[in-house]
């Protein structure tokens, strides 16, 4: 079988030609685990900083051995585990850039019985139903706790994690959602598909300008979602008590300079500003609920989701390249094949 | 009368030499307002950033005409205002370094009815009982909610705001209570007077290693007073999910630098961190609340105070030095005579 893994250990943005398809052995499935045929990867900015060994003191794949990591879909091939057949549909954020992966039962949920058909398209168990919703439900109704007559700006508005988390602030009572992203067209999805109330492209000129226009009576909460320089830019618009969430600062995952990461903390204080530190890891164990609640959102379309999808291994270093530096329009996926 | 005035604009730290005692008129009681004697006077950090009109956009007193801002008690000597009688024992915190100050009835509180007692000194309402005690109480009560088991961090600990937040901390319900100051006396002061557990000196060789030493499980709560530097070695002890809070940062008042306010946001993520911004203007509504419930610990001596305290209106600049230094211990007050 195939994975993709790295050509060697790296020190700076991964680019295409960092990666090599690899001829790999199938992977043995474990006692009390299973051994899982990969429908579709998710493509997440947090890889690029695990690659490095600089996300969360997680080690860097050994290059050519392991494949990149990943979260992933897919069909259970073989179960030495209780609880799982052959068949099942399940979802794992321990998976990787491959076609098969091996994982613990403790590593695995799953989506639905074997012969059982979903309400959603299993890909959006990496997206709006996988990791990157849960971020966004978690900033927007766990911390953030957005209710009635918010008004919510996010950043990075066009991805998996933005795009969601606007529409999850509306749907908890949000009276105006604004997004920031980058490009013309990315703001049009973002405001066409996710629903925003507007979305300013921090690409054209004049744009914060724009966003003060956008924000005539500033903002209640924000969701921050790119860097420390967004939050400030977010903070001056802030009304007094904002809630603010500090997510995983994508920017950062890519500079060693301090000042990337430097919040003003005159600032905080002048907005009595209430700021939460965001990782998504602490609310895995509220996935369930999480599922239970958006779920049927986005079976009935009041939740929406896009996604930018390749299809074949071969192809996932260049979307992942293109995600990088923001390439991409909605959650990266790759595709593997048929199964489903 | 006498006044302490500026001798000229200021634009550094301030000095006994930026100082002038001066002879001015004696004020006018106002309409609706009262002419107050003034008993005792607070000097504030916040007024050094006041000074050089760098705080909250309030202007700078001007230089030989006004007096230098301050809180103060002291004894209505003429009242035009409904509900305030000569003799009252009053508080303003819109004062001044002054014999006499005229004041709105708005900006004044009622202490005692004339010849009625007070159960505290009347200067402790300068400090524990005043802003810097309102201070402490909204960051440990309103903001960080501390309760039963909690660890707590708080700098400055020997001055009013951060020696009332170790003890209001301890009411709480906190187990532990730890306090950084400067000096070998300081520290003294914070473990004997206040009753925090143990009190690290920032100004000793090895503090950091100290402080660990104080914090073996880490801490859930930090009362940060000093700076945005000091914030982040809070943080670096804190447990995930703790509560921040981001009070007037002394330091930053001398110093343009930004990275003097820089908060590193992957840390805060990081750790999970929830931060508040605090001003204490927010919580002069709920003052009466705050009165209610410390006062009465005060009076029997459960919440401690110590006052740095000169006598006369001249020896208020050297005092105010010492406290831009950080030399002071306790709350700084300035005793004007036998009035009480």
């Amino acid at each position: 079988m195939q994975i993709v893994a790295l050509n060697a250990p790296l020190d700076h943005r991964p680019t295409v030609d960092d990666f090599r398809l690899v001829e790999a052995s199938m992977p043995i499935c474990p006692d009390q685990g299973v051994l899982v045929q990969v429908t579709a990867i998710s493509l997440d900015p947090y890889v690029g900083s695990r690659l490095r060994g600089r996300h969360m003191g997680e080690p860097a794949p050994r290059p050519l051995l392991e494949p990149i990591p990943g979260g992933i879909v897919g069909r259970v091939f073989q179960s030495r585990a209780d609880g799982f057949a052959e068949g099942d549909i399940v979802h794992s954020m321990e998976g990787g850039w491959a076609e098969y992966v091996a994982l613990p039962a403790h590593a695995v949920r799953r989506l639905a019985r074997a012969g059982q058909a979903l309400a959603v398209p299993l890909s959006a168990y990496l997206g709006v139903l996988g990791m990157p919703g849960l971020t966004a439900w978690a900033g927007i109704t766990q911390l953030a706790k957005v209710g009635k007559g918010d008004v919510v700006l996010v950043d990075a508005a066009a991805g998996s994690v933005g795009g969601t988390a606007g529409q999850l602030a509306r749907l908890a009572g949000a009276s105006r959602v604004i997004g920031i992203a980058g490009g013309p067209e990315k703001c049009a999805e973002v405001v066409g598909t996710y629903g925003f109330d507007a979305c300013v492209d921090y690409k054209a000129e004049g744009w914060r300008e724009a966003l003060k226009v956008a924000l005539p009576d500033g903002l209640s909460v924000f969701f921050e979602n790119v860097s420390a320089e967004m939050a400030m830019i977010a903070l001056l618009h802030a009304r007094p008590y904002a809630r603010g969430v500090l997510c995983g600062l994508v920017d950062a995952y890519h500079t060693a300079s301090p000042s990337a990461h430097a919040l003003n903390a005159g600032l905080i204080i002048g907005k009595r500003a209430n700021l939460h530190g965001l990782v998504v890891y602490d609310f895995y164990d509220r996935w369930d609920a999480f599922l239970d609640e958006i779920s049927p959102q986005v079976a009935s379309g009041r939740v929406r989701f896009i996604e930018d999808k390749v299809t074949g291994l071969a192809q996932a270093p260049a979307l992942f390249e293109r995600l990088m530096v923001g390439g991409n329009i909605g959650k990266c996926v790759v595709e593997l094949g048929a199964v489903q």
